[in-house]
């Protein structure tokens, strides 16, 4: 079933701000497990494994992100899914990282990517695939993909067009051209007459009503070859920067000077060697925190509730709670997002703004932009339970077998308590085994690393951090399972 | 200036559901720092002790509460203000205790108050206060009280009518009949011709433009003989209650048998012996959130906005954070109250309903209708910061110079870490004394107790318990400063 020369670039550089609070900068969109078990990013990923090998799957990120993406794959354990993360660990699954130095929208991401391949594989056909949609029906996805890569082996440029199911005002359309192009067995693929902005309601009934109007999914499928001579035709300037790069000069420099242009508008909507395949699964592209009511059925009064909400008489509300108590009272038509350190409240048509939420919250140095109370490391995770002037308090969770870095920290002590499991804890010279209800200490200055031994349990500790400076930056890692920074 | 049989009694017997989650069950509204440093409880007490020293008032409340108010006036620190609770102990406040083994609503507890005020000083006078309301201008208040005692030393009850200042639907009304019947001094004194209920806008409207409507304020003075009187006469089952606990009758079996009844329905309502006394001072009941918006000045846009809120384009909205972040786009006319534990969410319409919510929170067995995360105890404060299934985390703050329980817990043991001040230390036979950074071992079953030796600094520690059961009621108190339950 597997296709030689079948790829898959999954593009991972965003951030999805407009999902704040549930998206931070450290843990963007597609790492939230949004619909079950996993994160976009991984369900996306494993979608595409039954045509695409891991080893032929890259992700394109920006440098600031890759990391995390790297510790999200290797992880497979969570923040926001207590009873999930208690799970064994999945094997670990390990794309190829393609960062940018910086992100320039898609056409240079895809246009970078088109050239790694092209360098392995000149027969290169690319599946281009955000990582942060929803998408239902993994067997007809996979129809479709396959049926992509026959026309697009042909040397065209194929889009994935979604078959409306309603009058979408929130997604651009594709208008295909009369008459079917091709059948790839049962599915249609036709040329493209045009692209089309997201239209007013009245247009966007009128495309549902008429024949060839279709969602433009974001989703294509093309050779390395073929995108790349289309840049050279239509993005010039960016086509001269990805040569320079090939032959060898500095990606940052080089970076630097390429204008952000998406790949739609720099290429699609300028050539005619384009096709449109109808895709008939169940598509979202989560484009803002109203997409979410997309993932689960309304309840009779048309809502959406999750956690530990009590709600009294709301009506189309998408409530989503957290571990705490969340009360609501009649609320019509609001979103309402909740987190253990941040909670969001607007109007559904106001959902996009949540965006210049995130950017008041930046400017203001208020860290609940960037990151969530619980962090997720390559080990396990983290939660901060309690910061002070002089003193920090964690919760930390080692998954069984791992280990952190061999560290030392300048300017705090910690005590350790375990609370769940067992340690196996070095500190200077000695290591030592203790378990639950008994403690340690870890001075200033002295090396130290903390393990699970455990080949099924979990290891939980509480952790009071004591000093002048209790930030994460201080650390002087001196040997890491992980290969992070030293 | 203070008169020799003046009384204060102050009903403190409710919860204050509809300020949920603010107000917890052992939280009670009257226990909140609504408007200041002080609860509204401490400041009823403040407000009232020029013309009456603290050993002339009491506070009757029901036996579930009494200790908590104990507690809330022996502490004077408590949980919602961090800062606040930093400064030292203001002096004791201990007003009398008059517990009611169960609420019956005000007619009984005033009944009750007055039977005992009566033991003591047949001539008593009593001003009737309510621990809950938000009273401003205390010069203004004081020279009403002292002019309303003049009117009842001559026999008759006297009730507080607040000069409108705006057509309110939230209050009922006072009619005064033509004429006034005394004045004492500047301020007027008036037949009361009837009592009105909540009125719609309309009527509110035609009663601010009348002369002789006012506000009725719950607010009473009276002499404890005159009131037992009119008990009698229209409220004679009650009357005979009070009689035979006078006699020496079990006061909860005498209690099971009283029906709840108001005095205002049960005694003024019915009665020609009444009068107005014309109040001046800025007064509100905070009967339910909304009231919260008359403590502070909105904004240009109408919202009264405090904690750490980040709003786009909000109006007519109360907003009430924490330290949570808390983003609002778009409310209008809105109630949003965030607590560490728990989000409120409603329209400013609906406020009265948040009592249900706590009902539906109650028959969930939430413990948020309950208490907050932080804990108000007569040695300072807890903060439950995290609770696992065999473990559970406290932050513990002993203020200078106090001391927990001599205590002993069967089915727990816990790790003590001190992040700030010193701590002395009884554990088993030998006492410690640790500082900043440094931790202890209390084992299960040994006999312990932590003390803030300072005169000046707060103590805080850590508290990592473990064990097989780790709530509250796991304590054996051998010795205790403050006299709680052994």
């Amino acid at each position: 079933m597997k296709s030689k020369h079948f790829y898959g670039v999954i593009l991972a550089g965003g951030v999805g701000a407009r999902f704040w609070p549930l998206s931070r900068a450290t843990s963007p969109k597609q790492l939230l497990r949004i619909a079950g078990e996993e994160s976009l990013l991984k369900a996306t990923i494993k979608r595409l494994r039954p045509l695409v090998p891991l080893e032929k799957i890259s992700i394109v990120t920006n440098s600031t992100q890759a990391e995390t993406i790297m510790t999200h794959l290797a992880a497979g354990v969570g923040a926001r899914d207590k009873k999930k993360s208690r799970r064994p660990i999945s094997r670990p699954c390990r794309p190829e990282i393609i960062a940018e130095p910086v992100g320039r929208n898609t056409a240079p991401a895809i246009g970078l990517a088109a050239l790694t391949l092209l360098k392995k594989d000149p027969e290169a056909v690319m599946a281009v695939l955000p990582s942060d949609h929803l998408i239902g029906n993994g067997r007809t996805f996979l129809e479709t993909l396959r049926a992509a890569e026959r026309v697009a082996r042909e040397g065209r440029l194929v889009t994935f067009g979604i078959v409306p199911t309603r009058p979408e005002t929130g997604y651009g359309y594709i208008k295909a051209a009369k008459g079917a192009f091709k059948n790839v067995g049962k599915i249609k693929v036709r040329r493209v007459e045009r692209f089309v902005e997201k239209p007013a309601l009245k247009k966007a009934k009128k495309y549902l009503a008429q024949d060839g109007y279709y969602w433009n999914s974001g989703i294509f499928v093309w050779k390395a070859k073929t995108i790349l001579e289309e840049i050279r035709l239509h993005l010039p300037g960016l086509y001269g920067n990805l040569l320079s790069m090939r032959r060898g000069a500095d990606v940052k420099d080089v970076y630097k000077k390429i204008r952000p242009v998406s790949i739609d508008r720099g290429v699609l909507e300028k050539t005619s060697n384009i096709a449109v395949i109808e895709a008939r699964f169940p598509w979202s592209d989560m484009g803002s925190l109203p997409s979410l009511g997309e993932v689960f059925p309304p309840d009779r009064d048309g809502n959406v509730i999750k956690g530990r909400v009590v709600d009294i008489g709301s009506r189309n509300s998408l409530i989503i709670g957290s571990d705490r108590v969340v009360a609501t009272i009649g609320l019509k038509d609001m979103i309402l997002i909740d987190t253990p350190d941040a909670t969001l409240v607007c109007p559904k048509e106001r959902a996009q703004e949540v965006k210049e939420t995130v950017e008041i919250l930046k400017k203001k140095g208020c860290m609940e932009h960037a990151s969530h109370l619980t962090v997720e490391r390559p080990w396990g995770a983290y939660t901060v339970l309690e910061k002070g002037d002089n003193y920090k308090i964690k919760k930390i969770r080692v998954e069984p077998g791992r280990r952190l870095s061999l560290q030392t920290h300048s300017r705090r002590s910690e005590h350790w308590v375990v609370v769940s499991g067992r340690a196996r804890i070095q500190r200077g010279e000695e290591t030592v085994l203790i378990g639950r209800n008994e403690s340690t200490y870890i001075p200033r200055g002295v090396r130290h690393r903390l393990e699970n031994p455990s080949k099924t349990k979990p290891l939980e500790i509480i952790e009071v951090q004591n000093g002048s400076y209790v930030e994460e930056d201080d650390i002087v890692r001196h040997e890491d399972d992980y290969e992070r920074g030293f």
